[in-house]
């Protein structure tokens, strides 16, 4: 074992976000995984729930409170919100958290208990949360112990709309979202709604204007633009298994067109190893980024110059969930941030 | 044969709409097939291209030279935008023919010559096609000799906008159709884009703000407005072989609001056998219209009040395509309108 | 009313198998759906549970007891197997019964509990079912009350080695049965492993020499060989909603050679509607079956002049499970065999 | 650079499993890409034609002509069967070659002769050829220049077979491969038959008993017999990008057992890197192995005692293709067998 090597727990790892993470951090040129817990297969290896991670040498599966999380130097919180926490407000300190549940992301308690229907049972802890869009927020995700990592919808959404936002080149008051997003995005439990046969060959809108992502978006946004931001946000469900396309509608602050908000952009991400912006009028497919922690971003001019539409694609599973947190750790350790996250697309 | 059966001819017979119109013709109650050209595999039985139309008794395919086309009741053209209006121009008189191609669907030459790229070829023949819309034109559709069928995207979007542009509730000035269609859209010629692996599991939008299905739906809905009309239109390909759903963002004009636009909805479609609105923030899937004629419309609030997403739902190859060109078939014929479409969506 | 219309219930209308029967009996020109039962939805219409089946004037869903069942000319149960038998065992006679679970399929009541782990408990009306592969049992299915419906792979496997079986031209004792199955043939039950994300993009076998389906496949292969026959039987499962296709491995007997199976197979399903053998070395698709109830067959030559290969495809829920079944109930009612069944495949 | 670093070029870079070589290059800790050519598409970046490649620091795409071959430690022809072997004929001696056209596989120049339809143009260079089915032909690949990369379905096929035929457990004229790929499969070339619409939703066999990599799969199962082997070969196509799974029905020896297939499987591959036999009845799925160099085999009882079941599952591209043939580079340049192959599955 390497004198700089780093000792990993994953909470919850057998969820789509949590074997995401094992597959990542196979690839890590420090990381260690020791401990991964899950409350159902607890005793078990994790090969026998996923026959594709046989012989990677990896824990067997523990529950929550058999293994001394104290010690690990990094933990990721792949439990459903609501759970995460009762379980990150019992952590011992020590270990960076980076939680990939909703549970710490709104900063307002109030605005968690709108939006998740319950008052939040760690306010404490939510206080120091630092929400890891890691291209926003690097300093303070390097200062933190406990990272919120953000929504796969609101991390797609939100790359292309914060500089713009900031630069008050976009009216903060206009700004539709039109997302569409692969099946793992809802999760591996076992629902009617997520059958093969219910998903495959078709097309749907889901949650419109109601969305939980959607205070996270706005929470965002509104920081950027030092100002209120409300959006009008529609996931759709696609049948494929990974990948968010964002479609972006935006009006131009008189006096601006679509080349400032080009130009903004790429000066914006200049050097960004992950968050890519695209040449003018580009088409970035969610397979261009599968199975990679990239977000590629594209402007288009809209039909009246007052208008432009911004592309966003990501692998939801990666920068929209377990890359990002990935990317996060690196930070939080003071480890190189692309450690782990350097691989082509996997392509078809 | 009964007395008032019906003599059917389609040009162009071996693509995906051309067999479309095979599948609802034959549960047509009057209508015949008498003639299926194909330039390419004239002489040979239909089911040695389909071998899924084996044993419907339908004409050898046939150079379109080689049929007196005269002697037909109605002709459907289901030949490429371009070639199509050098074929309709020498068309004897006497047939119905309803055009499934972009040819004869803008009024404007200099519309269509900025559009396609060329002179129109047939402006003659041109200034007498009626814009099939069906739901929207049906008197025309009665009257005329040459329906020029609706695109798949415009049908889509411009059913639901029609009516409120008509009756005033939404801004003319700041429409946005976000739609997305399954790869049948596309045809059936042999294009690397439309090869398997290059369009399953993944998602990309194209011809944004250029696509050429724009000044079609703008041509129509300037139309309904009564001023000139201008739309983001950004369509997007989706790994499903039919379906298109539109998600619409209006503004509402300043008093009206989002319960006026259900309530003129459902007016405005009441009794319509195709066009269906569904209760208020319902979700159209496209699985729900698959293989029927169906448009399936949809109201929500938007996240401020000012604004509501319209959703839009229908099988591209169906309403978009060889259902309405039957159902102006019907129409143009004096047939019950609704005949060979009156057919349960195949679920899953 | 029509006074040869005939009154049809559905036991278990909310699978995939009841919706299936519901869409063929729309296009049915006698039978009318009277009664439609579920357990878990009863109170509701149809479209509340399947929004694709608005508008086609069905009955609302009901419970098994508050409907006369006594009343109807015809009884579909798609029930699950196990508690099929217990409704069956105390419906009132009269109605014919076309059974689609496995409950009555096998003849020998030890055969049954050896296969489903417990005794039957409606042994005397098993007794009575015929096994309903139609082109095997016309008659002995028009006169009886109780046809137990044959299985989705056992329909495709035994339609075309049942001829070569009963021709004795093929050995009993060497069938190797492949099969390929898309996934509504594992019902619509929320599991894991039918999940969208688990099911896409791969291929794997299940059930290797286990299947259930095997004794039913060699009862009746027994039948038609006048000797046991002990089959080799592998289902796999395939990223797709529809269709099964089973490759057939077999040996021919000494002096048999490929072209008497292929004059065999054409004899025997001569001017059937349904059972079509295609040229010899056709390649059926079930893409060329999709929504029909055509079982397409073929014969090819193996490396060996003492093999043979037969292709068999089917949709696995027409003629696999509900087209089957109402084509059974139209012989059981003295109606044409075919009514309701005559739709060309949806293709794409 | 490294002082052991590698130079290597890719003849034919831009069809998929040139793109996967590439994918696999990049996770390797020695190799360096300095060459890579299409003659379509040079002069261009690959990201221009493979947007999923952008950011890699790959070389601009050349002629074949236009780079110095000799220069580089290993060649990668990645060209189209017929072609390949014109431009190999001319290489410079120097580097090592693995070629994952057919030209070179079939030893017997009748054969190729026969197999493919015109007589072959490099025999000389076909004389040295190696066949690297890597775990059967270690040293020998090791020794060579040329190594002919074995095709896909013969990889999965005979990595099971060949150990069994070499102990003499079963009976070498008794073996059925039925076989199920994805559809990269077919390469990237626009063809009707690779269309998305053509292929999706569907299921179908093809080349029955004259597909072309049987004479391949019976030359390497006849040396392992010591004796001519035929067999019977089926290759289907399934709607999924990547995976190959081949069932393989067997007929034991007298006096084996089905357990003694499972002994000599797991004794022949232990301590292999990639070719791993699972526990017994087990159910791999080509899910397990997308991405990954694996060849995962499984062992079943078949219905009767004298029979057996074998699954064995691929990854087209990688062990099927690209990820071999890498394997095989690593061992003729001396390098760790594993280098660059060693990534987890891509799941989901």
């Amino acid at each position: 074992m390497s004198a700089n090597s780093v000792s990993v727990g994953i909470l919850g790892a057998t969820g789509y976000t949590g074997i995401e993470l094992l597959r990542l951090l196979h690839g890590h040129p420090f990381a260690r995984v020791d401990c991964m817990t899950s409350e159902r297969y607890a005793g078990q290896p994790i090969e026998a729930v996923f026959p594709h991670l046989h012989g990677h040498d990896l824990p067997t599966l523990s529950k929550i409170g058999e293994h001394d999380l104290g010690s690990l130097d990094a933990v990721f919180g792949c439990l459903p919100h609501g759970t995460t926490q009762d379980v990150i407000r019992e952590l011992p300190r020590g270990p960076k958290v980076i939680d990939l549940s909703a549970d710490f992301r709104l900063r307002d308690p109030e605005a968690y208990e709108r939006t998740y229907g319950q008052p939040h049972r760690a306010i404490l802890r939510q206080q120091d949360a630092v929400y890891g869009l890691t291209e926003q927020a690097r300093d303070a995700i390097r200062a933190t112990d406990l990272v919120a990592n953000p929504g796969c919808y609101p991390t797609t959404a939100q790359l292309p709309l914060w500089p713009l936002l900031e630069a008050r080149l976009i009216d903060a008051g206009d700004i539709i979202i039109d997302a569409k997003s692969g099946v793992t995005g809802a999760g591996r439990s076992a629902k009617e709604s997520s059958l093969f046969s219910e998903v495959s060959e078709g097309l749907h809108a889901y949650g419109v204007s109601t969305h939980r992502h959607t205070p996270e978006i706005e929470q965002g946004l509104s920081e950027a633009a030092g100002q209120p931001v409300a959006v009008t946000f529609t996931p759709h469900l696609v049948p494929m298994n990974r990948g968010i396309l964002a479609t972006i509608y935006v009006r131009l602050v008189p006096g601006v067109d679509v080349q400032d908000v080009q130009a903004e952009l790429e000066r914006s991400y200049e050097g960004e190893p992950f968050a890519r912006v695209l040449p003018f009028r580009s088409l970035p497919a969610t397979r261009h980024v599968r199975s990679t922690n990239a977000c590629l971003m594209a402007v288009h001019p809209g039909r009246t110059p007052d208008r432009a539409i911004l592309l966003s694609a990501t692998d939801n599973l990666v920068k929209g969930a377990s890359g990002q947190a990935l990317q996060n750790m690196n930070l939080m350790l003071g480890l190189q941030e692309t450690a782990g996250l350097d691989q082509p697309a996997l392509f078809p």
